[in-house]
């Protein structure tokens, strides 16, 4: 077999050669330049630099983020890091690529039986030789993998020994969310959490910086309402929907979140929805839970304060204002689009929710056979049992 | 090379036969299925009737789509539609594959130097082989390409003959976008617009129903805005930037969009703005200008208008309530989330415009050094070249 691999790659090669009458698919490129030429991959990313858009655009290539589950959003999310010439990626995932996955972008059906992670690390080294790529293919949450996979993120980039950037989960369950947030809460790493409803008619992203915004045990998941009773998804649903649209916004939300975030520029979300029903994108931002169960957060919201604290008073002014809203005690913020009479006007019933806690915002009532009001978990813990832990609390 | 190639294909097929130990790479599905099995590639779409999204999901296979432009977008949206299981695709696109749209997604490197459409349609073909592919290497705006353009838009569907469902355009010029104007207009054909700033931080989608919604004659094109000076861009601005970020996104609201409007769920948009800076995604419709200058765009308004006229009373009341602003003689209405109120506090300088026409929208001003107000067109034309256009009417 790795001889029938090689033989077709050398084939592949050669036919490239033919076609183009020039040297191998794409050799290695050491430095970034934004010459305008055919043959420059990096010449329309390095053109946001001369539109004024990014500053350093070539700072690209000294991070290394970390993507944990290689499915619908994970692959594309991969994709996109590795076109936009990120310096190392490291992949997570335990599955394998299916002919069911083929409605979502990235995997062909040539690859089906393969493991996602060797599958999408050969097609992205095809795409990208520059990028360094390191996966893993097993399940983060056993513990074994799970100290293995603390270790990584702690010492895995570019330079061994030190952390990685950025931490995106792209994962279906509620489970290895958790995992995830367990070990960015302990290792106060910066993360990047996203999903979409079984429906596949929602999704959204979400950033998580220890002590500084809520963490994913700190309350349950937002959600944006997909118009669907949950109660019947629940019942019937043992094969999730999903739409190759959906996954495709939601990953280009995520990425878009994580350029910002590491080029510095624009404004970095720490809340987007996107309901595709209705077009509708809400963006919010959500405080740490002072009593949150995860004693690594509690720890960090103490650092976090201390270091605020410890700010001198201009740099503390610069922040964006940040409007709680009163008889709120979770700090839930909204910097949606959707004004506050809106918001109040929104209509359809409000799950039971207990003390404390709200659901952040409902959609207007504009054609009342589409809205039920309800709201659909993306996890696959429903909403009542993650009420249940809430209360446990 | 053809003998190359066919081995090639050979030798994967055969690897592909090893590793998974089963038949060829993806044999021809002739009934699209519910089956919830690994190797169902339809089950995560079928599933959306399940989950009460979609009632014919099926359908799908019956719908006929051609899409203008194979390059960052539309090359995704024929992924995206192609995985969806879409009846038939027709592709245009004049242009070859460059080492330079790398950083875009679905072309890979060893595809450089092939024209775009037939790397496309055999990328396409393995990934899903039920759909039906005609792809057309021409630049559909020299006067005889113009004509088999429309003469393929009106005979190009399943059954040879009829006209295609939808014409997507994902080009990035103005020529081009109004070719499709011109064809659509003259054929009554329904399309939808697409557009990428040429700073690669905001884009669009556009539904056009002509004699319904503005036309790309009517007015100039709706922008959002993206905060960089305009002037600033065009002086400099040799080669445009780009992001596999946006791309991906503005072609995930762009097939959502067709999925919903060919499958009828959720609410189609009649424009839907991406500003990426800030993760605002403002909704709007347009009425058709009536002094539009395309003759066939006033014919399809007097048709338009008949059939209202005509329809009975109760349907009319079914449609959604349309706001119209006062002094607007465009009859640009807002249906976004943003409010009245957040919009008569948005400032910036607004551009100097023909009587009778305004932009839409500004972003409220909440960082100062971020915004400038002004607009980018998205076209290769300037915004001022347009509104000369606008006033020679």
């Amino acid at each position: 077999m790795e001889r029938l691999e090689r033989r077709v790659r050398e084939l592949e090669e050669e036919l490239g050669r033919e076609k183009r009458g020039r040297g191998a698919a794409r050799a290695r490129i050491d430095t970034m330049s934004a010459e305008v030429t055919d043959s420059n991959p990096y010449s329309r990313l390095m053109a946001l630099k001369r539109m004024g858009i990014v500053k350093d655009y070539e700072k690209i290539r000294t991070f290394t983020v970390a993507v944990v589950g290689v499915g619908g959003v994970g692959s594309v999310t991969a994709e996109m890091l590795t076109r936009c010439g990120i310096g190392k990626l490291l992949l997570f995932d335990y599955d394998k690529v299916e002919l069911a996955n083929m409605n979502r972008l990235f995997f062909q059906p040539h690859q089906a039986g393969l493991s996602k992670v060797e599958a999408a690390e050969h097609t992205l080294r095809e795409i990208n030789p520059d990028v360094q790529f390191e996966v893993h293919n097993y399940n983060i949450t056993t513990l074994d993998n799970f100290e293995h996979f603390m270790d990584r993120i702690s010492n895995g980039a570019l330079e061994e020994g030190k952390p990685v950037d950025l931490v995106l989960s792209c994962v279906d369950n509620f489970e290895a969310r958790m995992a995830i947030n367990t070990a960015c809460n302990e290792l106060g790493q910066i993360w990047m959490e996203s999903g979409v409803s079984e429906n596949a008619v929602s999704g959204h992203i979400q950033l998580i910086i220890p002590g500084e915004s809520a963490c994913f045990a700190c309350a349950p998941p937002l959600v944006v309402a997909a118009n669907i009773d949950e109660k019947t998804l629940k019942r019937e649903g043992v094969c999730a929907a999903s739409l190759p649209t959906t996954m495709g916004v939601v990953a280009g939300m995520l990425v878009q979140n994580v350029l910002k975030y590491l080029l510095n520029f624009g404004t970095v979300s720490y809340y987007l929805g996107y309901n595709a029903m209705q077009d509708f994108f809400p963006t919010m931002s959500m405080k740490p839970n002072p009593q949150c169960s995860d004693h690594n957060c509690r720890k960090q919201q103490e650092h976090y304060k201390k270091k605020e604290a410890a700010r001198p008073k201009e740099e503390v002014i610069e922040k964006e204002e940040e409007i709680v809203h009163e008889d709120n005690d979770w700090g839930i913020e909204l910097v949606s689009e959707i004004s506050e009479d809106e918001l109040k006007a929104a209509s359809g019933p409000v799950p039971e929710l207990p003390e404390g806690i709200s659901v952040a915002y409902t959609i207007p009532d504009k054609e009342e056979n589409l809205i039920t009001g309800e709201t659909v978990a993306e996890s696959e813990e429903s909403l009542e049992e993650l009420m249940a832990k809430m209360r446990n609390m």
